[in-house]
């Protein structure tokens, strides 16, 4: 791939505004910079959440949020307050109120969300890494849109202490980076502990309903890399199904995952935001507004199964995957769609099914607790995709040593 | 011990407001009541955190609390909205605006806190179990003063939508209970597997440095269930020291994991809470006030020792305890304060050196995000205690499995 060039603040259009906070001491992030997407708190700032009337209506933030002084105090500085989708909810990256920042390596194309300012700072090469949240997918769908590595973190392991929460069964703070290195340099702070140089990999499965999941063309698109991995997995490589991770029955495919994951995800938001919602009457997309319609008349009844159901993917897949052992897919099922979306329905936006399909794929890393980067490995049409790993729970600092192989290998 | 009396609403002092609740199915809870902490949202109600002003600033709950409606959905009800300690960060079981609920068992000594009302509730025979929140001790505490059961879950299992975030890298949601039936009923329920009624115990680790704390009396009254798990654990019973846990090096001892907890939760809760504070300037107790100059002044480049710190331990404890591994050491280090500690300076409270010498005990399950179990083993003076049981984190079923067996061998 070419070398990123740099856009302007302007052109980008990641920023609700920049700001310059100084490093809090040195160390091993000396002389970066990182963005911060705007549900994660800055001492001084209103987080807004990507509503103006939830920034108009809370107050300015007293401290910064935990993951913030993290990397204040590992040398970084911090340069600019990242657009994020309205409330956190979508994967669009076109906010209705701040517009839809610059995906510099498909231009008509979006971002994808909802961290979709820090990954469009990334991108446009305005910050080195970036903080940005994922509850069901805003971290991974961002990074392979934009062609850059993209990391969410095991359910936990990060505080969210000073970050909005809206699903705190799902809810992740993790990065956004240019390349490997500075996603495990900054990767090591969040985690307090080192990335391996040198790992020994484990098995590595091919999990074959997400794959069936995807565009032909993301499919082809990712085969050379896949070559790449067999070539470094050697004989453990396995084509391996969701249904032989859930005890070999007849168990349900992907659709029971997107649907468990869903059912909890809008009643844990609605728990979360509802009371906002209804006592402020905030003014809201049209899209927002039918999505909260939809959450709160959920019925949660249905949440007895839907937590038993989460509960047994959670425990097959904890006994399934020893500590080097990883899950590999397409992290989106089909390119980042055009622009525009938001406020006009163009006649050239195909139909994809593409909510449904993304969220397929981002529910295995969300009902697992798992670890998972988006590695930006291969474009379909000239629009980036990614590949997706995924590991253990709690094996991120593994997972990041084997991303940075990964990558070395593949020329990034 | 005799079987509790019931007591009524009024002598208890237990709810902020009774409420009533219907199941909204039936299941394995049916036709029991329970509790709920008042920092955990009622639908119709405001959630006050034990805080008048806090409940005049925040609307009404639109939802239930995810754990809420996981109980109502498994056909309990709902009785009561139980009183907190004022922001949830006390031991107290004092809240300076709602009072003191009643410690059945020790009329004259405080409940402990910050799950007050919940403990008082259940031991007060006005619900069969409750729900709490437990950061830094507020179910372990309780449950250990006022005699009965209390259950903190491994960091990350137990929804914490709907429930107000204090400290979110060491909030849990979890439950008090009479009996140990009673426990792994609702609990599981909440961890959505069930708990093995034949379990088979691996080893069990008295830690010394936490045996040492305790008052010399705790430990006698104590010794006869340690010869009782010597019975069920045989010559599986060690002597652990913490130092041997981080490495057998010449690792700090316990004041370094009670320190290291300070210091987070003290930046987390000024995270979450600062905003409001500085925004509100709420009616606070002096105590409440002390403590937020307090965290509002910690020294966050403090924070990346403190994180690193955290996760080392977090990980020893992971690499060294097997899935039926078992930590033990007294909840509590000394008996219930008296009460009237919030409003008067009694001459005859004991100078404890109380809070660093529990929070030290407390901190452990913290920092490790590990399930711990205080079990009503014994009493000093005719004052309830504690003793905790700890495992592997996840390994909730597998303990309450345990906390049955221990219960019904010591004939509670």
């Amino acid at each position: 791939m070419p070398p990123f060039r740099k856009y302007t603040i302007q052109e980008s259009g990641a920023f609700v505004e920049t700001v310059a906070y100084p490093p809090t001491a040195s160390g091993p992030l000396d002389g970066l910079r990182f963005a911060v997407k705007d549900i994660i708190d800055l001492a001084g700032h209103r987080t807004s959440c990507g509503s103006p009337d939830w920034g108009r209506t809370h107050p300015p933030a007293a401290a910064n949020a935990l993951c913030v002084d993290q990397l204040l105090g590992a040398g970084a500085r911090c340069v600019g307050k990242a657009i994020c989708d309205e409330l956190a909810f979508s994967l669009d990256g076109e906010n209705y109120f701040y517009g839809a920042p610059l995906n510099p390596r498909a231009p008509d194309h979006v971002t994808g969300g909802s961290s979709s300012g820090s990954a469009s700072a990334v991108a446009c090469g305005l910050a080195d890494f970036a903080l940005g949240t994922d509850t069901g997918g805003s971290l991974r769908v961002p990074a392979a849109n934009c062609g850059i590595f993209g990391w969410r973190p095991s359910h936990g392991f990060i505080s969210t202490a000073g970050v909005t929460p809206f699903a705190p069964g799902f809810d992740t703070v993790g990065l956004l980076a240019e390349s490997a290195d500075l996603l495990s340099r900054a990767g090591s702070v969040l985690l307090a502990a080192s990335v391996p140089g040198d790992v020994e990999v484990g098995a590595l499965h091919l999990i074959s309903e997400a794959w069936a999941n995807a565009d032909q063309e993301i499919r082809a698109a990712l085969s050379r890399t896949v070559k790449l991995l067999q070539g470094l997995f050697g004989d453990k490589v396995h084509e391996t199904s969701l249904r032989e991770i859930d005890g070999g029955g007849a168990g349900l495919g992907l659709a029971s995952w997107y649907e468990t994951s869903s059912i909890l995800q809008w009643c844990e938001m609605w728990s979360c935001l509802g009371s906002w919602v209804e006592s402020v009457k905030p003014a809201l997309s049209p899209k927002a507004a039918k999505f909260f319609e939809l959450i709160k008349n959920t019925d949660r009844r249905r949440l007895g199964d839907a937590v038993r159901t989460r509960e047994r993917y959670c425990r097959r897949l904890k006994n399934f995957l020893g500590p080097r052992d990883l899950l590999c897919f397409p992290t989106v099922p089909a390119p980042a769609r055009f622009k525009g979306g938001v406020k006009v329905d163009r006649p050239d936006q195909p139909k994809t099914n593409y909510y449904p399909r993304t969220l397929s794929l981002t529910a295995i890393a969300g009902i697992g607790r798992l670890p998972e980067v988006s590695l930006p490995l291969a474009e379909v049409g000239g629009v980036p995709v990614g590949l997706s790993l995924l590991a253990a729970p709690g094996q991120d600092a593994y997972l990041l040593g084997v991303v940075q192989l990964v990558a070395s290998r593949s020329g990034l």
